[in-house]
């Protein structure tokens, strides 16, 4: 279809609800964000072989291009509003690759309620990479942050933890003796994130800081309390576990430390003062989404994280989390 | 350094400027914008051995992935204000080649007037990659776009055509004859260009309809046509040409067709009604840039563009332009 073709096709239509996108046919998108808003800004780039598999289908490429970036803006309480696309394509890639990975990213338009409002399309001689940049809008001075974490705060975390990094697990060496509904299970979490957006936009004035799980939740539980200044405990056996992942740290032990250290659950991390319990439980009611209390911020040094086993011992953490260099 | 070193160490100083980019510290960017303003977004990719050369000096290949996006914040008379960076480097790629490049960034933050407010650095297998995404203000409803010219609009362009493309020529197959300080305007035409951000600011209430030439005057002429229902008709005797380019075009008649169909040069093409012609004039003298009444709009066939020659006589100009499949 040619560059030009591929966007009248495929991406033209993703833009048609957001009058500032100008149908894709000038050189830049214009909107106004909503009286007393501000805007949140937020980009993430996946590179074929390193952030998904070169087999992975592509409409679930697609949206989980789309989804790592609408979990950054439910961590900053912010409710999604339009996004850009860089899509590096190698020449071999077909039109029907495009085709499904544009289809991926029209569902997840309607899920999210989201559109697409510009972008640019290259050719490389290299592998597939996509970049997103999504916008999301926030009361002004209501965005959530790392910092503002403070002794006290108890520490949540929605949904599950580990079944990203045994997906990939799942997906590349496999796991013995899993059953296949369960492998399925963790091989689709890997894949298809589920970002807190429902929650996300809920947030603002119940939690004090807080972000998404992608480096590992030691890595990034880390990473807020060093941005507030505090250390915090983490009490491994309370760590929300799906059937699934508990299947497959059964039968493998040495899986163990995915829950605390591996990456990709994109699941929020919470610092929740005591006064905003009542509130999170409702939120969570009311998004739908299930959140469990984990441990609590303590004073300390800045960004000390001390997972305790279930006998109160402390677990050898290392390095911990991911590292893209 | 790592992923962490690096943005410590070559991006944060560059993000010091806009509070809203918290110190590149939380998931998101947060930012208002100013009361009666629209926010003009755009994004621009660049792919080693597709954009840029591999041996290119670092700090001009970030200024150049900068100005890009600067470009089309100019053609659509936005007035800049911040940007987020994907860097997708080989680990190859030694810090030494990060410091150059963000220095790169740094100085041309300060001479157009805008800070880096986010991003996110992957490493990839294959070529490094560079994409920004731009952030301007305009007045609300005042943005320039591709529709709007009509029939009686003069065509004027900024600056000098077929430079980059020549330039591109210089530093492949070379051009033989060509004296070295000719040789070297054309080839920094080329990996820099400048984009007319002072002009664009000042466009809003004056041009009809504009873009910038990144895809060559004949095929973005032919976009902003197809996007306003009107023809255009270029006298190419009248196209500005550099010392440089009048040079190389004597020495080899083979790259003729540069000024007309060569890309990348970043100049702006505008429609200005008769009436605007003096305050397009006052604009030009204040912002420091030479514009070039090169043609007219008429009204025709949407999309076409017919050149002249000296004679008055049309230019076969075929399919015209770049592409990037």
């Amino acid at each position: 279809l040619g560059e030009f073709g591929r966007i009248d096709r495929f991406f033209r239509p993703l833009a048609a609800g957001f009058p500032g996108a100008r149908d894709l046919g000038d050189d830049a998108a214009v909107f106004a964000v909503p009286d007393g808003h501000e805007l949140v800004v937020t980009t993430d780039a996946l590179v074929e072989g390193v952030h998904f598999l070169p087999d992975d289908p592509p409409d679930l490429v697609a949206r989980k291009a789309l989804r790592v970036n609408l979990s950054d803006l439910a961590a900053m309480a912010a409710e999604p509003l339009a996004y850009t696309l860089v899509t590096a394509l190698p020449p071999r890639v077909p039109d029907s690759w495009l085709a499904a990975f544009a289809s991926g990213l029209g569902a997840d338009q309607e899920e999210f309620g989201i559109h697409l409002m510009g972008g640019d399309s290259v050719s490389t001689p290299g592998p597939a990479m996509l970049s997103i940049t999504a916008f999301g809008t926030v009361a002004r001075g209501r965005a959530l942050g790392r910092g503002g974490a403070r002794p006290g705060d108890a520490v949540f975390v929605t949904g599950t933890l580990g079944d990203s990094a045994l997906g990939l697990e799942v997906l590349t060496r496999g796991i013995r003796g899993l059953g296949s509904e369960a492998a399925a299970f963790l091989a689709e979490r890997y894949r298809l994130p589920r970002p807190r957006v429902r929650l996300g936009a809920r947030l603002a004035g119940l939690a004090s800081a807080g972000l998404d799980v992608s480096d590992g939740l030691v890595a990034d539980l880390g990473h807020l309390c060093a941005r507030s200044g505090v250390s915090a405990v983490v009490d491994a056996a309370r760590l929300p576990l799906s059937d699934a992942a508990r299947d497959a740290l059964a039968l493998d032990p040495a899986l163990a430390d995915r829950p605390l250290r591996g990456g990709d659950d994109y699941e929020l991390v919470l610092a929740v003062p005591p006064a905003a319990r009542d509130g999170l439980a409702e939120a969570c009611a009311a998004a739908g989404v299930q959140a469990t209390e984990i441990g609590r911020i303590e004073a300390g040094p800045a960004g000390r994280v001390v997972a305790l086993d279930g006998e109160g011992a402390p677990i050898a953490l290392g390095a911990g989390g991911w590292r893209h260099f």
